[in-house]
């Protein structure tokens, strides 16, 4: 339930006051070159004070490869990866360990394990994409060689699609102490035709399941998505023609199999639920109680989500490239075998 | 790749003209009271042929329990649940034999494994989802002992929300020899709290992925969806009160766990690609070429995705059920064991 | 829990006197030629009745391709077969109904499931290895074209080894209503070497799994097997020459990866359970009890275990062939890409 | 392929001289009481240089938990625990750079994947089995809680059985540059009936699975294993009586099920392929070459595989343990609930 994946299988770990979050690889190709500075850069993007626009904590992040490289190159065996914690403020989360944060995880992590580790929301905390974003990191290099690269941005905030709309709605909802939504579209070029896997592999399907994942994403939809609900078939039929399809309506993906198309997602991202705002909760006992949060968070989330976006399509993208890599390579037998 | 769940299995099998369609169930509980007209009055639900506003393909769609009960009892032995095609009009696919219809998956599938049954759209036929609905039939079933109940309905075709203009556009469309898209939404009322796995198994993410996966759908939301990356998050967070949480903008879910209160999906329906207007294309050898789908098609699928985005929502939920109660199970261990 | 296999995934279902029996393949590479008749002949081999030695139950055990398929090649997608179940004498097992007999699953499936279909031992019968030997046909025919072939012997019954013995020791436990254990070899030639993953992937691990699992077998063991234990190093350690290995202590297999050499697998069966000499037992409710079984058993499963014990090794060939695949195809991505 | 279990997973990683060795558990229910001093023990009793008889590598092997628990107990997120190198002489192992160890999987590694970390193994070491010995110290803590306790012990080394002589077979190989092989047994007290799931889930099959995944281990049997087929049915059929079964021929399985009596498993483990007496082999580009395996070696490692079958065991049993728990629970749902 902490793996990613059927071939490129990425199991996390780690919480946000822990000692360290990570994650280890299995099934990555033997024979690519890979060290720590093909990761570092992407956790550098993900990571919180690289703006005033985002939460101050400064954490390092460091990683560090545990296994499956040997002299610069993967070996085919797991590849694990950890980042240690080491700016932990966890006294400013005790006041929380008796209410439940409205919009947070609390109450029903609570509800399911009967325990929580309240320390900055333990495992339910946006730290846990450090682990996402490595392994993506991985991906993307192993991708590169396959010709697929991946780019996401933030296109929407509170309603805005313009670039300074967007930073002067994230700085409005801050200084009243409030938290704004977004959307953030992620592009992959390169993608063959034939990946992905029909029914229940499908590449749509698997990449919803990626997205809807990550923590505060409340949607997710592929080329003209919901749009599409409002169109008509001929507008929204990608016609084709020698040289390939003449538009994309489609997002790069049909019947669950890429086109070799641009596949296009884009997620919605909920505001960020810890706001200074006072609300109505429970304390853990059922107890009526007045809940202001304080602390270090992101009044719009979802720049911060654009490389995390990314490393999730990466590691879909890769796990179906694999998985077609089995049909491709049988087909070699049946060619020189089959009479 | 044709199986859902972890632990309420489901692998389906089965094309539009080929002998049959069906699943196999693997993980039901035993001692559910279980018999073929617990899944029929569900495929007929599905079936085509309702209305004047859907397909006149008018099959029986009888479905035959193969395995897997006992007097008319589940005994935690596969379950397996066959259809039968009858109704099966080849000659009217032999045309596109040659040609790849735009927004459909003849293209991909051709791509991907160098070989397609062309008759019907084969695997990525609508009639895939028979083996769904009839899977979601026993789901739901096993899921009314936990007190789970799931209903969908159409609320939206071609930008409209009223009955009668949804209808209205169907029809339109339908006389033009085009097609519409439309909305449909799933709720599921009774979903105990806890039910989901933080990170790769979230239930939102699990229903984001049961749904996508679906054919045709292109985009997926839970509760406020889309909608929440135009809000505050003093307007999305869902307050709490000793009798609960005084709103349900989360829809059900918050860190990827249930939270007691209905469980509310939103899916976007592409416009039915095939359609009597003419478009361009190509042959399977790459020459262009004009194209115009004749044969029985439902001028808006949405209505008949009812049933199924229906089933695919319990097998999700029961799949989490059945996962919590080996915690809540193990509970018990602890509770007499540790001192 | 009934899927076998990760790449080439085969989930059975079927109870002795139930409807049907069968087994969905899903993953098998598309372009294969495949019809009942590759299927059958399998089928034929392992159905009872065919000597004075087997069980009389005779049954046509007709094989049905229900879908995957399209113009006699597989096409990629899940491949259906099915066998219906036709002479089932009820009546002959419900004495068994109100007892457990000893030596077989009666008790433990009641005991997990709190429901049992004690007809003919239901899931628990030999007739569930209908399902694999189907499933192992496929593997069989696709393997084919990898150069890889498989074949299985008795090779000792009741501790003799010479045919005429084992036969004179099998007439003489029928003849006194007993039954008697055996020994059965299953050798693969044309294994490439490094098929088989480290660690819980292991190639001789997955061998173990799947004879172990197949009812009756209490051993699996690999080349020296429990031999090895009794060895010196330099006894048991295969030496190498540029023209390869030069012994095969290890049956094919180091590190949980084949070498090329013969795979050499031999299972321990366990006597026939079901025999007419007198038991003591206890009902379903817990008293004390006499049994005899009657009905038409085998005095020594080890001859029809052997076309289920070549299928179980086929689909673990197979599955770890195809699983190879995606490494051989990367590399090609890499000497590519890679300045 | 380096994750063991459905319900309680776990993923390995690590080379013999890497960084670090691990594994990340995920599934461990929430709510039991761990700390390092649950499994330092256990990693201490198979460490190397501990007697006379076994390597004299010395390595701490300090266990350290990254994550999953708070506050000294289980939280139900993924724990993560790490063991880091520090007595790593890899010159040692330099000179096998060019050559392929008889016994060893050089050459299948090789093989597999094009690249090898030859430092004293690798991925294939047996320092591997120090991620397997950690995760099952975890499993065995949890497994008392449901009563059930494990242990194993050698009983044969090169066809001896008696300790003194098992010791002098063992110094006398060792005196010679020599090897010798085991055997190891080990059981199961308190798992209840019912654990193990039919077909490809079996209990045996699984134990299987996971004893011939240890590295040396070239055979596997449960209850009387190969001895059954040289007995009668009616030896070895275990009778009931009302106060349970009179005998345990079966080692606790039936079906693939536990029956409640002890299970009793044993292993045959190869001669330590690293000898110093000389052996032909070739370099890694094929031409012929004499080889002595350096270093430290234990002579017999029957000892040493005792922790690591008991861990597997452990895994196993848990895994099974977890599984029926949906069961129970969802009989309580039906209890409740059917009228």
């Amino acid at each position: 339930m902490n793996t990613f994946g059927n071939n490129f299988r990425c199991t996390t770990f780690g919480e946000s006051h822990g000692k360290a979050l990570g994650v280890v690889i299995d099934g990555c190709p033997p024979g690519v070159p890979l060290t720590e500075t093909d990761v570092q850069p992407l956790l550098d993007r993900r990571r919180p004070g690289q703006s005033d626009l985002t939460t101050q904590r400064k954490e390092g992040d460091r990683v560090e490869i545990l296994s499956g490289t040997f002299e610069g190159n993967t070996t085919g065996t797991p590849i694990a990866l950890i980042v240690r914690n080491t700016d932990m403020k966890t006294e400013d989360y005790l006041p929380l360990k008796e209410q439940f944060r409205p919009g947070h995880a609390d109450f029903t992590y609570q509800a399911k394990y009967g325990i929580r580790d309240y320390r900055g929301g333990g495992r339910s905390s946006g730290r846990e994409t450090i682990s996402r974003v490595a392994a993506g990191a991985v991906a993307m290099k192993v991708l590169g060689y396959a010709g697929v690269s991946i780019s996401g941005r933030v296109t929407g905030v509170h309603g805005k699609t313009l670039p300074a709309e967007m930073e002067s709605e994230i700085r409005a909802a801050r200084d009243v102490g409030n938290s704004v939504g977004g959307i953030v579209e992620v592009v992959a070029k390169g993608t063959p035709p034939g990946i992905g896997d029909p029914v229940s592999g499908k590449l749509d399907a698997a990449i919803a399941h990626a997205m809807m994942g990550i923590g505060s994403v409340k949607g997710v939809e592929i080329g003209e998505g919901f749009h599409s609900a409002a169109l008509f078939g001929s507008e929204n039929n990608d016609e084709m023609a020698p040289e390939g399809f003449l538009t994309n309506h489609a997002g790069g993906i049909l019947g669950g199999i890429s086109t070799g198309a641009d596949i296009i997602v884009r997620i919605a991202i909920k505001p960020t639920p810890s706001i200074s705002k006072e609300q109505n909760t429970v304390t853990v006992t059922g107890s009526p109680a007045k809940i202001s949060v304080k602390g270090r968070h992101d009044p719009c989330i979802a720049p911060r989500i654009v490389p995390v976006a990314e490393a999730m399509l990466a590691l879909v993208l890769l796990d179906g490239l694999l998985e077609q890599l089995k049909y491709s390579g049988f087909r070699e037998f049946l060619k020189n075998n089959r009479s």
